[in-house]
């Protein structure tokens, strides 16, 4: 079967997007490696003066992490030496020498890593078109705020999930675009909410939808393949963009079971069952180029190295790179340089060894969290669905079973979410409040005025508290979680 | 005598910066650091997963560079080692342990790497008001564009330079800001010019001055002392922002001579000497706290180290830092450990010796360029002003001297530019056509309508070309020029 191509779906730009002009500095650039030409068009400062001359990492060996072992970097017989020069031909096949990292260029992305990233991406997410692509960002938030600068104008609409990562909602906020909340439930967007808001809707329609699909932040909710098919569709039917953010997306772990002696035998294998045990991304889908996938390393190797990407039609992607011209203009080459090395040493299979490894070690994580949530949340006031991806649990409490509820907090939920809040503080755990999260925007009809069962849910009170159990030692997360049941026991007085 | 504390100018906020609200998730966050609070509030991943447990570099010892000698980073006999490691305790006293820069955190900058540049701003500007700070940027370019953001909001006008960097005014027109442009003579910026616009002004006046004022791109001049006081006498009586972007500050050098004898003994000769020989910035002028400076290590380190600083009164860097947060989040980690390391190995004075170093290289390029101008290119046709600063050199060309002006190209002085190109590219070097850089945007009331000499001379027709003695070796610069003048020769029939 030949693959199509990407929908021109240039009508989707934003005002500053379409109205941004190529530099005719561009048009000289092409001289830049003829051999013939003289070339004192560019201000670029000699290589000679960089004052790194070569760069040695202690990077671990894929011994460390294979076959079902984890991930532990501090094994000091299982490591590998990265050695990177500023000179070429001093260096190791497929390696950034640092005369090209450390110069200007390659806002797209340094072409060896570029590569590794694709071929990796296709490995994952067999891309059912033809002409997508990929380009460097520095990191998803960049990635989000630069896609954002992309394709909405002040006063646009975009489509969001009822609870969001504020950071990304206040980078549209302060934009001056509308978000509009999506009912959710346990399992992500409710496709049939999202379905009834636009059949309904007066005047232009949302521009994007902008989803956390796997391992949302911050209610840990990954949205099944099933519903990822609807949305999709939905997404052709009224032609917006989806924009799925998948920081996370190497973070799905195996089901949560009480049963412990079940944990081992259901953890992959092999390279194959690891991905088969992925959920298939909108990416996979997206036969028509309408979706902008936000990728990167900083949950999977390290979050200071800046470094993501954005995949999706290659159209659209080139309007992002002359955005990253006048902005980032492109990722720091010694992180390039540094990660390139380290990828190209582990290779493909290497990479996907440690990313089971991390998966190992996050389901376990989990299972620690949800085990002492079981145990030391009081059950009476809480419930809470275990998370099958990324770094975040949360746990709903039934604020009218506060005993204040009725009286001095007037039916006010987020009285008792404040109270619960401060109490856990106080008894020496802190969890973010999912207020905190909310996303507010004003739909066209507003969602109170459509019937539906969906709609009416999303807007019922709901405390709940997101944890996580990515940022702490085992130990001190058990001794948190129970400080943070001792909090709920004493502000409900069990 | 007390230094004064800045102006209140948060009045000059654009619609955007002043809407932009503060993540509630901040105040979470000053429990992260309480050892009696488990924090389970953020999605941060263990350092122990990330996979660069230390870093190596090799870089010039000072004594490779001080006294003198310029630059050259290949000797081998004076290099030291850099060694940074994920354990802080390992670490040699103001290093970055990885385990920090390779997290989430720090917008700001990493603190050590910030004291250090703040140090050295005071030491070279003298910051003359209370309340001044610096934030890391991804490098100028990301500056710009986060200024602009931070202050101008679609519909609003800037000032800027009559040519000027194209991709910094391409990086405001695609945000819809109308751009005017302020005659220059070989000097920069013309103060009068800019009193007589000003004073006529008609309607919300511009909300800033954008200005490479030293090295000028493209056109190489730098702007007086005398001249900065004007202007910033302006920026105060017509309230405005100085944005001074000026990667090439630290590439000032001697004054073009070419008695060869005396060029030698103008070199500056310690520390105090340089610092003298520097023209003194706005900043150094800048007592309302009304002046953002956008400094960067692109040109005295490298730029694919992507690290950038921005100067300014702390309540604008606020806005900034804001803004950062939902963007770039913060410059790559790997960069800020490295690049503190190689600066803490040299301290202030090795890094000033560096300085006086690129002087002395820039000051030897800049006089191999203008020695070939002034034997290649016939002076029939074409004059020149030497640079004291920058990567850049201009040679202007008499279009109404070409054979074709009156005739086949009816007065056109862009038609005797481009054929002049072409034919360049031809002979076998490429220099940028000056038009390439030209300021466009409208004034109100329209120049035109002000009598004023500066005014009318900027807009007659004016060919000039931007060479670069940056970026090629000296053999192959005298080359290029060298055929850069039969092009004109060739052209204009001489």
């Amino acid at each position: 079967m030949t693959k199509p191509h990407a929908k021109d779906l240039s009508h989707l730009l934003s005002l500053e997007s379409k109205s941004r002009q190529n530099s005719p500095l561009k048009s000289a650039f092409k001289y830049y490696f003829d051999p013939k030409v003289t070339f004192l068009g560019g201000g670029l400062p000699l290589s000679d003066y960089f004052p790194f001359d070569n760069l040695t990492a202690e990077i671990p060996s894929p011994a460390a992490f294979s076959s079902g072992k984890g991930i532990n970097t501090t094994a000091s017989a299982e490591k590998l030496s990265l050695q990177i020069f500023k000179d070429k031909t001093k260096n190791e096949p497929n390696q950034i020498e640092l005369s090209r990292s450390l110069q200007y260029g390659h806002s797209e992305g340094q072409p060896e890593l570029l590569t590794f990233v694709k071929d990796h991406t296709d490995l994952v997410h067999k891309v059912p078109y033809v002409d997508w692509d990929i380009i460097a960002s520095v990191g998803n938030t960049e990635s989000w705020e630069s896609t954002l600068r992309t394709f909405v104008t002040r006063g646009d609409s975009i489509l969001v999930e009822d609870f969001s990562f504020s950071s990304a909602l206040e980078t549209a906020h302060a934009q001056g675009i509308n978000t509009i909340p999506i009912s959710m439930d346990d399992y992500g967007i409710i496709p049939s909410a999202l379905s009834t808001l636009l059949d309904n809707w007066v005047g232009p329609k949302p521009k994007l939808l902008y989803t956390i699909c796997t391992g949302q932040n911050p209610t840990g909710s990954s949205l099944s393949f099933e519903r990822r098919q609807e949305i999709y569709k939905l997404a052709s039917k009224h032609d917006f963009i989806i924009v799925e953010d998948e920081p996370y997306y190497f973070l799905q772990m195996e089901a949560y079971t009480t049963d412990k002696s079940q944990r081992t035998s259901t953890i992959v294998h092999n390279h194959e069952e690891f991905l088969k045990a992925l959920v298939p991304s909108f990416l996979s889908i997206d036969t028509e180029g309408r979706v902008i996938r936000l990728d990167s390393f900083s949950k999977v190797l390290a979050p200071g190295l800046r470094f993501g990407w954005i995949v999706g039609q290659k159209e659209l992607l080139e309007r992002i790179v002359r955005l990253h011209e006048v902005s980032i203009q492109a990722p720091s080459g010694v992180t390039q340089s540094l990660v390139n090395g380290l990828l190209q040493k582990w290779g493909q299979k290497g990479y996907l060894d440690w990313l089971i490894g991390l998966r190992l070690e996050y389901t376990h994580k989990r299972d620690v969290a949800i085990d002492a949530v079981s145990k030391y949340l009081p059950s009476e006031v809480v419930n809470f669905s275990p998370p099958v991806a990324g770094m975040f649990f949360t746990v709903n409490i039934d604020p009218t079973k506060h005993p204040k509820f009725k009286t001095e907090f007037a039916e006010d939920a987020l009285k008792v979410e404040d109270a619960v809040y401060e109490q856990g503080i106080k008894q020496g755990c802190l969890m973010i409040p999912g207020s905190w999260f909310k996303s507010e925007g004003q739909s066209n009809p507003p969602q109170h005025e459509l019937e539906h069962a969906s709609l009416v849910a999303a807007h019922n009170p709901h405390v709940f508290f997101r944890g996580t159990y990515a940022a702490v030692p085992l130990d001190a997360l058990v001794v948190g979680i129970e400080k943070f049941g001792e909090a709920i026991k004493i502000e409900f007085e069990l």
